[in-house]
């Protein structure tokens, strides 16, 4: 019995093989790498029925990620967020069997930290002592604090409009950061230039394969909260699409494992806002990669992504699994957010809101049946977005006041 | 079986009964009410090894819960928080066996949310229309949050000092928000002259009975994420102290259902700040109760109670399990929370970094022995409180700067 099956990283688009127990970053034809594993050995070792009773934990899957010592691992015990479902919103929007998936509840308050707890552990099982990375807040806050806890020095840069919040938690975790007076392409030139001069390791998006391992634990979760019954459509707001990748592979993997039915995937759709939609554009035009999108703007701040390094990969997973990709106005975000709080007491954060506009748009559109088993995925909480609530006409009373109603 | 085994409201002071079917605040003689369970019958019908298995969430204890049917359940899968051992802190503290139990992966981002759940579901069954609360910001998110979910009114009063963010919470979930210039009592004068005008429930501190119940959940979820198998010492930031009297209630509770051992209990500690320590100079006097403290202040929001409704039960809850009481100075605060944040990668509430200070002094004068077995409550999310963190002095760069280093 091993603790993990990882075999080897591959490129998806060469095909070129490399070793998982040294550092690789892209491949040597650019293109991300991602990690493979021996499946057949582990669905021999591994059953379903046994992850049930594990800890709560993302690495309750951890035959299928990439840690081979399990000493290396380095968590907070994230993962198995919780798959709810919303009676009062679905009965609104006409969908029987509405879910939230909330990655808001989550150590650093966001999705983005599976993919720093596998991220971060396998760069300190082969010897990370330094790493740098662009951020739009999010990512460089988990990837700080778990950084810290790995005892790897971290430098973070994140554009100076990025969530305040997140540059208190990259702070407080003690890692060396930076702002720009700019977007994160203007970061990632800057850390690319630190590791190009300091050989450090490059934590940015994809440009390490460890991160959608993490990520891909999402579709783990969820097809395990159903069961393993598939559902039907799954919405997932997309910047970098890493989550979205992650999940096709889960799906893969587990058709493989035969943990799933073969025939049968669940719609994948790619959510992105009208100010900043490539994938969006790009799937409309049935090509295979997107174009940088020129003045990229919304609130949803974590997927103001004008050109993803992985836009292939999502693109085809939408298309494989007959999904779709949709824009979203930044008036119905703030809409479905205001809904969602309102109906069913969950505060999500405004790229997780995108989804279920979405999911409001597909169903009117009849894209989604009304009994189709639909999951919206909100990537954090909306306590990191303080200035997506109006505040401002709130009563100030005096001790004596006395409540008008 | 049944879904609940509650039978009857008792009141520890005069041990006058209630019913549990409809409306009671506090008992006719002015103490705050407990629920009792008939536990012989839930110990038949229920046995520890089967909760293993069940959902994430506190209502997985739902036999020792208040709530009859299940249909009035608020829920948004809350509980289950993460108990996860603190290697390096422990070095640091010379205490091996060091945890943090931590409330801030949770809905709303703090422990407040166990009691909303408990609470809203109650009031939901025994047909409760409106709600109104004074807070210092998390429970009044909370309830405001779930209240929304179960379709109650709610209106919230908070001091106009407490922090931001919660007030962005009870904003999103549509309550009524009114802020006050002044402390949490003048909040509570306000909600009082409201209820008593209007006949709204009062979901205020322990004038409600059912909070205690949500938050007696965390004592149940330490026992069972330690295989039944009780810690040595649990330090709690108190400061209306529900918690700690719920842990105790959860203990004594366990004891009659014979799933922990009969003569070991864990002792607790209320940890509290030099700025407002009524129970601590309480304890230290072998007081039965305490004394308003006056012109409290510290940035411990949470745990800023001067006097507290329940004070009586929290120091029988300390002196029947030979625990202490002990006050930390904000440096204390800030360096706990820091050292936490750098070497274990949890950033966590100044409430919860009190209860780590507190551990590491309780050590160094040999209360604590190295080997005990400890569990620090995080009672929130550090990025609730983005103030504690200083980041005046990151660096600033332009596109085309390069980080020296």
């Amino acid at each position: 019995m091993k603790y993990s099956y990882v075999s080897h990283l591959e490129c998806p688009k060469c095909h070129e093989h490399y070793s998982v127990d040294e550092v690789s970053q892209l491949c040597r034809c650019g293109a991300p790498l991602l990690v493979r594993y021996d499946l057949k050995a582990a669905n021999s070792a591994f059953k379903k029925e046994e992850v049930k009773i594990r800890k709560n934990s993302l690495w309750r899957y951890h035959e299928l990620l990439p840690v081979k010592n399990e000493e290396n691992i380095v968590s907070l015990d994230e993962g198995m967020t919780p798959l709810t479902h919303l009676k009062k919103l679905g009965e609104q929007y006409s969908l029987t069997n509405l879910y939230i998936k909330d990655e808001g509840i989550i150590p650093t308050g966001s999705f983005k930290t599976r993919g720093a707890s596998v991220g971060v552990s396998k760069a300190k099982e082969i010897g990370v002592k330094q790493l740098a990375m662009p951020t739009n807040g999010n990512a460089g806050a988990a990837w700080a604090l778990y950084a810290a806890k790995a005892g790897i020095k971290a430098t973070i840069v994140m554009p100076l409009d990025a969530p305040n919040i997140t540059r208190k938690e990259v702070a407080v975790s003690g890692a060396d950061l930076y702002l720009v007076n700019g977007l994160i392409s203007d970061a990632g030139k800057i850390v690319g230039k630190l590791i190009a001069e300091q050989g450090i390791y490059d934590a940015s998006t994809l440009k390490e394969p460890y991160r959608i391992e993490g990520k891909k634990t999402m579709g783990y979760e969820i097809l395990e909260q159903f069961n393993w019954q598939i559902p039907d459509v799954i919405l997932y707001p997309t910047g970098g699409g890493v989550g979205i990748i992650g999940i096709y592979k889960a799906l893969l993997e587990l058709k493989v494992m035969g943990w799933i039915e073969a025939d049968k995937f669940p719609r994948l759709v790619a959510v992105q806002a009208e100010g900043c939609a490539p994938i969006v554009r790009a799937w409309q035009e049935g090509k295979k990669e997107s174009v940088f999108w020129e003045n990229s703007k919304t609130n949803a701040f974590g997927i103001n992504v004008p050109k993803a390094l992985g836009d292939f990969l999502v693109l085809e997973a939408i298309n494989k699994t007959n999904g779709c990709a949709i824009a979203i106005s930044e008036e119905n975000i703030s809409k479905a957010q205001k809904q969602v709080a309102e109906l069913e007491g969950n505060f999500i954060c405004p790229e997780g809101a995108a989804t279920f506009a979405a999911a409001r748009i597909l169903r009117e559109k009849d894209w989604i049946k009304e009994e189709e088993t639909v999951v919206c995925l909100n990537t954090g909480a909306g306590i990191k977005y303080p200035e997506t609530v109006e505040t401002n006409n709130v009563t100030l009373l005096q001790p004596d006041d006395v409540i008008q109603s």
